[in-house]
């Protein structure tokens, strides 16, 4: 009788807690698993040796494993850690497969980003090239959407539904005022625009708000942003600009207020400030009110407006990981099928792994207009299935009811 | 026959539209008032002769009001705007009650914080001194819940409960990574901390966040906070930091990264930046990763998730000011008196105007503990009710359904 592993990785997502609760279910429910793991903080758990025993807190628990569908942010902790290269040294694979080993997993799965499904095709190859039994399955999921073989990936239409909402909210605090002005909204994206291009979305028949859009995917020209600006300020007097905190000028250089040095483990730059950036430059230039607004940690943790749509895939994409691992399938990632879109239909599936690690995907240029200041119609017929549904989510005197983390922060006082 | 008038003014909150619903109901329904006028952009639409007819927007239309009471931001819009001392120059009220005279408008009822109860004290003296017959009543509104001679405020439960949502939701995207961290999340309130102090109301069985709470109240010192945070440190690995945009030094001046010189119409310097100058402090001193966050306007304007318990009391405000108008009575602001806090019950009264017009009213200092970096159970005794019951908002395609403001904004495209 064997037990499986989960793990979670890199940055949160409303829905990753759902695609834990879909991989617990169906594992639990399972006559082929004995027991649930969990790992603490990722991959680094593993090494640490950090495991919970999830089969012990949710099995008789039906209502604990659905409330943990609607918490946000990582049940089990996360981490940013990339594996070293096998060529150059196996003690970090041998310490896992020992860990492996010894609570006889045979099925690991990884819940992560691009950056996490590296490290399911390095643990994937390193068990076929060393013939160990254990099936490696990453599950997607990023507010980003930036992966491939995939139509989307859970947590983009949380975040999505959370950033149009917000941006339709923004519009009407903003046009309560008799005076010009324009508002900036700095929106999450380092190199795929797809979440600020999800503002669009809050247009309707009165709010055509955001009135200009600026995504990573092509050169932002400062000059060209303030003549967009000026035309626009001709018919419309208060103008609201969203704007990928990832955009960068033709010679590829962000356009950020902190030019920060600092950087993660796989590289990235960290970006903060572009908005603001952007405030002071059309201060300097513009006769009008100008504020910037970044919607920051709120775009992947603000659960409560979750999209139900979103909460339901990233569960059914949990379920059939487990599925496809009790097949015998290894180094693969799950994967999100569009069959319809007009009625909304999807098909879970997966792709080998190598089509999904350390690459991108960004907006297709054509889903972009001319002028590079706004999206097409088809990017929009494209997100807009992916926001609908509101959340299941009980309130007790008022907040929204999540699942204690409290083993995330034991240090923690109260 | 007579007529009234209603206008909006000063900054939004979730539910000012709430009691713009709740006065054009029973206006409405008066058989004492032949037409609902609303002035477009507070007082300044009165001036300026911008009058839309309300009773025929919503005469026939009970479905409309019901959607103006979770529609965000202001429907007549708004403005800041002071208007001169009657002994100085009376030009404006003259073209003011001219206005009233042309549309026989008997009742004048505005919405807005402590600078519009002085718009309501100036032209309920000069009716008064010029013996003009039109009753001029204060409604309530404001975010900051600084209003003397009310329980608290409308506005104030729905931007606490977005402050209280957002804080958990935030605290539990901080607790993900394994590493040492400093959360700084900057909280509207330029005098008075109480919006900022609901952060204290995430704080449940598992999440003792937000640690540190500094209000606008108590003298800010940089010293003390390092030491509160390094004192932290010991015991806990992830703090988060709730700080209002308006703390000041000993001194009195404002610690905010842009001490900037533009100020509004009634003389308050623009905030922002507080969180960000204490991240800068604190990433020189500590040895953590550090961010800052910025609720901003989401504070002001996020429907989606206000507190039924604000909307329904904003309503009934309005209702009652149509009520005391047409009992004669003029120069006064409506209240909320708490009857009772468990179970919580309220009545509607009101008071004199003078009691309320350019004054604030601040937190007891009884509530703020000795330490000067925390609340009383006191003051979450008093704000916990108000956050309750979740507000009735229709969907469509993912976004919530809120009333067409197309009228503020005709100059629009699209």
């Amino acid at each position: 009788m064997w037990n499986c592993l989960i793990a979670q990785s890199g940055g949160p997502t409303s829905v990753i807690n759902a695609s834990l609760s879909g991989v617990i279910a169906s594992a639990i429910d399972s006559p082929k698993i004995h027991t649930v793991y969990g790992a603490i903080n990722g991959i680094q758990g593993v090494l640490k040796h950090q495991l919970i025993n999830l089969t012990s807190i949710f099995a008789n628990e039906k209502g604990k494993l659905e409330t943990l569908k609607t918490t946000p942010a990582m049940f089990l902790g996360s981490c940013r850690y990339k594996l070293s290269n096998i060529q150059e040294d196996e003690t970090e694979y041998n310490l896992i497969f020992d860990v492996f080993a010894r609570h006889k997993i045979k099925y690991f799965f990884y819940i992560g980003g691009n950056d996490s499904m590296d490290t399911v095709l390095k643990l994937s190859r390193y068990a076929k090239t060393h013939h160990k039994d254990v099936q490696i399955v990453g599950i997607p999921k990023t507010i980003d959407n930036d992966l491939f073989g995939t139509d989307h990936t859970p947590g983009f239409g949380s975040a999505a539904k959370f950033v149009a909402t917000t941006m339709l909210e923004i519009s009407y605090d903003t046009y309560i005022y008799d005076l010009p002005s324009v508002t900036i909204v700095e929106i999450m994206g380092r190199n795929a625009g797809w979440l600020t291009a999800s503002s669009a979305l809050a247009r309707n028949t009165y709010n055509a708000s955001p009135d200009l859009i600026y995504l990573p995917e092509v050169p932002f020209s400062t000059y060209d942003f303030l003549n967009d600006l000026k035309c626009l300020q001709e018919t419309k007097k208060n103008i609201i600009v969203a704007v990928s905190e990832g955009i960068k000028d033709k010679d590829g250089h962000y356009i950020s207020a902190t030019n920060n040095p600092c950087s993660d483990a796989f590289g990235h730059a960290k970006l903060s400030g572009t908005g603001k950036t952007l405030e002071h430059i059309v201060s300097k230039s513009l006769k009008c009110k100008v504020r910037s607004i970044e919607l920051n940690v709120l775009q992947r943790s603000a659960m409560h407006i979750a999209s139900l749509t979103d909460i339901d895939e990233a569960c059914s994409v949990g379920n059939k990981a487990v599925q496809y691992a009790l097949d015998g399938l290894s180094g693969i990632m799950v994967t999100i099928i569009r069959t319809n879109n007009d009625p909304y239909t999807i098909e879970v599936d997966y792709v080998p792994i190598e089509k999904v690690a350390n690459k991108e995907k960004n907006i297709p240029k054509d889903w972009i207009n001319d002028a590079h200041n706004d999206v097409t119609h088809d990017l929009l017929d494209y997100m807009s299935p992916l926001i609908h549904g509101e959340p299941q989510i009980d309130y007790k005197n008022g907040l929204p009811v999540y699942l204690d983390i409290q083993h995330l922060h034991s240090d923690c006082k109260s």
